[in-house]
C-alpha cells in the first residue's frame, strides 16, 4: 500500500470565512420586469414616480359621504343620506370627502342609507399621495422582493426594476474518490442549495470547469488525501489553490482558490455529508453575498438548552445535528460521521462548535441554527 | 346617486376557513425525476433499496488499519504502520477494518504512518447497510424535499419520486372597481405568493375563469358592493357561490364557492392590501393544503409583548401590522386601511384580532406572525 501524503496545513474557518468575504461582492445590478422579479434583491432604492394613491379614494367599502352631511348622527339619531356605496381603493365621487364603513351604515328599505355614527372630512379616505408622495422612498436598496414588496411596486406602476444578478454557479461533478454511490448523490443536493441561495446553477464536466463565464466554480468530488485529489490538482494547475484543507468536520478536504481568470473556484469534497456542510459555510456564503443577500447561514438561530453533552475535537470546528426533545430542550443526534446526511435529514437543527472548544456538557444554552421545517418548530405555526 | 345593497351577512373568518378545509384536499401523485423534485412534497415513504452504505467504507478522512495492528499506540507509544489514506465515503481496502483520523497519525519522512491512537475494529467506518438497511424508511410522505433531504435520496440511488402534484392556479384580472391603478397591483403579488405556496400560477381574462382545466381559480377585483361586484355575479351565474363577504378587514369583500365543474374558486378584492389578506387566510390555505403542505399561515408564530394598544372592530377579524422595537416588544404600524401594501412593507410581522375581541392593551402578550426577513429578525443569524 502506498503511503500519501495528507493536508499538513488546514487553515482554520474564520481564515477561510474571512478569505471568501474578502475575495467576493454583490454582481452588478440588472433590470427586470417586476413579474419577474420575486426573490430578487433590489439593486436601488425605489421611489414612487406618482403620487400613491393618484386620486382621494376610499380606504375601506363603505358609504361615500360629505362629511358635514353626517353632524350629529349617533345609534340612537340616524340620520338618513343620499350615499354612494364604495369599494376599498375606489375614488370618492366628486363632491364627497368621507367614507362611513358598511358597519354604521344600514340602507333604508325604500331609499337612502341610515348612518350611526358621523365622521370627519378626511375619515376613511386616502388622500391624494397619503401613502406615499411623487419621489418618495418605498422600498430601499437591498430588500427582497416577496409578495407584499411586490404588490406595492406594482401599486407605484413601476414597470421595471434594477435588481442584482443571480450569480451563475457552475458545478462540476469531478467523481468520487472511491466509491461509485458518491458519484450521483451530490449533484440534486447542491442545485437545490444553489437556488435556494438565489444562484443559477449550471452543470459541466472537469474539462470545462474553469472556463470563463461563471461567477463561482463548485467542483465536488476528487478532494481526497493524496492521489484522489485530482480537483485539487486541477485547480492548482490552472489557477491558484489558495486554502487547501479546512479545519471542519464534516469538510476537512476541502479547497478554496481561484481560476486563471480569477473566477472564485471551490472544491468541495464527494462525501455528502462534507459537501453539504462545504457548501453551507463556504460556498453558499460567497453565493449569497454575490446575490445580495445576507452571507451568514440562512437558518434562524435561537439559544436553546442542550439536554446532552455535545462532544467534539479541539482543532476542528465541528457541525453537531441536534433535535427537538419534548421538554423544549435539543440533544445531539448520530454525527454526521456516523449516518452522514440521514443525520441531518433527522435534525431539527445544528450547532456548530468552534476549534478552541471541546463541545458543551449537558444543561448548557448553545446556539442552535434550525431548520424550521414546517411542523416540527417548537413554536407553533397556525 | 344609487342606492346600492352591501353584503348583509358576512362570514365568520371561521365559517370560511371550515369551509375552504372541508372543500378541499391533497392532490394527486406524480412521478417526478430526483433533480425536479427540489422543493416538491412527498407522496409515500422512501425507502432504500439497497443497504447504504453498498461497502464497509470510511466515515472519516484516515488512515485505513487494521485495528489490532493499533493495539497499544499512544501519544507516548507512536505504532508505525504500512496505512492507506483513505477519503470520508471511500471503500475500505480490503483487509482493512478501521480508520485512524488524520490527527491521531502522523506519516513518516522514509515510509510508514505513525498511530498515537489505538483504534477497535469498525471504528470511523460505515458498515455496509449501517446507515440505511435494504427496505428502511429514508423519509416519511409528506416531507418537503430541501437540499439535505434530495441529497440522501441521491446516495440511497433514486431517480423518480412519487411527489404530490402543484396545483394549476388560474388567476384571473377581472379588473378594479372604480380606479384604474387597482389593476395592475395583484398580479405580480398574487403570482408570487402562488409560487411561494407551491402552486402553478397561469393567468387568463374573466371570459375563460370558469372553464376546466384549474384546481383553483382566484378571481381578483370586481368583488366590490353593490353593481361592482360582477366577479360574484360571474361566479354566481356559472357556478356557486357560497360565501359572500367575509368578516375580515382587510378583505370584507371576498367571496368563495366553485365553478359550475365543481372547482373552487375565491373571489379576492382588487383593494392590493385586501387582496394580499384574502390570498394568505383563505387561497394560500387552500393551495398549500392541495400542495401537500401545512395548510396554515406559512408564518413563524411567536409571543410578544405589545408596546402599544392594538385596536380592533369587534364583529371583525382584524390582520394588524406590527414592527419590533429596540426593546424587543412590538408596536402596532400604521394600518393597512390608512396605507394599504406599504403598511405591510413596513411591517416585520402582524397580529390576527378575533372578531369576539376590541384588540390589546398596551403591555400585553400578543402571538406575532414574523415575516422573518433576514436581517430583521430579532434573533441574529450568522
Amino acid at each position: 500500500m502506498a503511503v500519501m501524503e495528507p493536508r499538513s496545513n488546514p487553515s482554520s474557518v474564520e481564515r477561510a470565512i474571512a478569505w471568501i468575504d474578502a475575495a467576493n461582492g454583490r454582481l452588478a445590478a440588472e433590470a427586470v420586469p417586476v413579474s419577474e422579479a420575486s426573490g430578487r434583491v433590489l439593486a436601488e432604492d425605489i421611489c414612487a414616480a406618482y403620487p400613491i394613491p393618484s386620486a382621494d379614494c376610499a380606504a375601506l367599502d363603505g358609504f361615500a359621504v360629505r362629511a358635514r352631511e353626517t353632524l350629529g348622527a349617533g345609534a340612537y339619531h340616524p340620520i338618513v343620506l343620499a350615499a354612494c356605496l364604495v369599494a376599498a381603493g375606489g375614488a370618492l365621487p366628486e363632491g364627497t370627502d368621507a367614507v362611513v364603513p358598511l358597519e354604521h351604515a344600514e340602507p333604508q328599505q325604500d331609499a337612502g342609507v341610515a348612518m350611526v355614527e358621523a365622521v370627519a372630512a378626511g375619515d376613511n379616505v386616502h388622500r391624494r399621495g397619503a401613502i406615499a408622495g411623487a419621489g418618495a422612498i418605498l422600498l430601499t436598496g437591498s430588500t427582497r422582493l416577496g409578495p407584499r414588496q411586490l404588490g406595492l411596486l406594482a401599486c407605484a406602476r413601476l414597470t421595471r426594476l434594477l435588481v442584482v444578478r443571480r450569480p451563475r454557479v457552475r458545478i462540476v461533478i469531478a467523481g468520487s474518490v472511491m466509491s461509485g454511490a458518491v458519484e450521483d448523490s451530490d449533484g440534486p443536493m447542491i442545485r437545490a442549495a444553489v437556488e435556494r441561495d438565489g444562484g443559477l446553477p449550471e452543470t459541466t464536466g472537469l474539462a470545462d470547469a474553469f472556463a470563463a463565464g461563471a461567477d463561482i466554480v463548485l467542483v465536488i468530488g476528487g478532494t481526497g488525501p493524496g492521489a484522489a485529489d485530482k480537483s485539487a490538482t486541477a485547480l492548482a494547475a490552472s489557477g491558484e489553490l489558495s486554502i487547501r484543507g479546512v479545519a471542519l468536520r464534516p469538510g476537512e478536504t476541502a479547497g478554496i482558490g481561484r481560476t486563471a481568470g480569477g473566477t472564485l473556484a471551490m472544491l468541495l469534497p464527494g462525501a455528502p455529508a462534507a459537501c453539504l456542510w462545504t457548501y453551507e459555510m463556504f460556498a453558499g456564503r460567497a453565493i449569497r453575498r454575490m446575490a445580495g443577500r445576507d452571507p451568514r447561514l440562512p437558518f434562524r438561530r435561537r439559544p436553546m438548552t442542550t439536554a446532552r453533552k455535545i462532544v467534539s475535537a479541539v482543532g476542528l470546528t465541528e457541525i453537531c445535528a441536534v433535535r427537538y426533545r419534548p421538554d423544549g430542550a435539543v440533544e445531539p443526534t448520530a454525527s454526521f460521521a456516523e449516518t452522514g446526511l440521514k443525520a441531518a435529514v433527522e435534525a431539527d437543527g445544528f450547532v456548530i462548535v468552534s476549534e478552541t472548544s471541546e463541545g458543551h456538557p449537558a444543561g448548557s444554552v448553545v446556539d442552535v441554527y434550525l431548520y424550521d421545517d414546517i411542523g416540527t418548530s417548537p413554536e407553533a405555526r397556525a
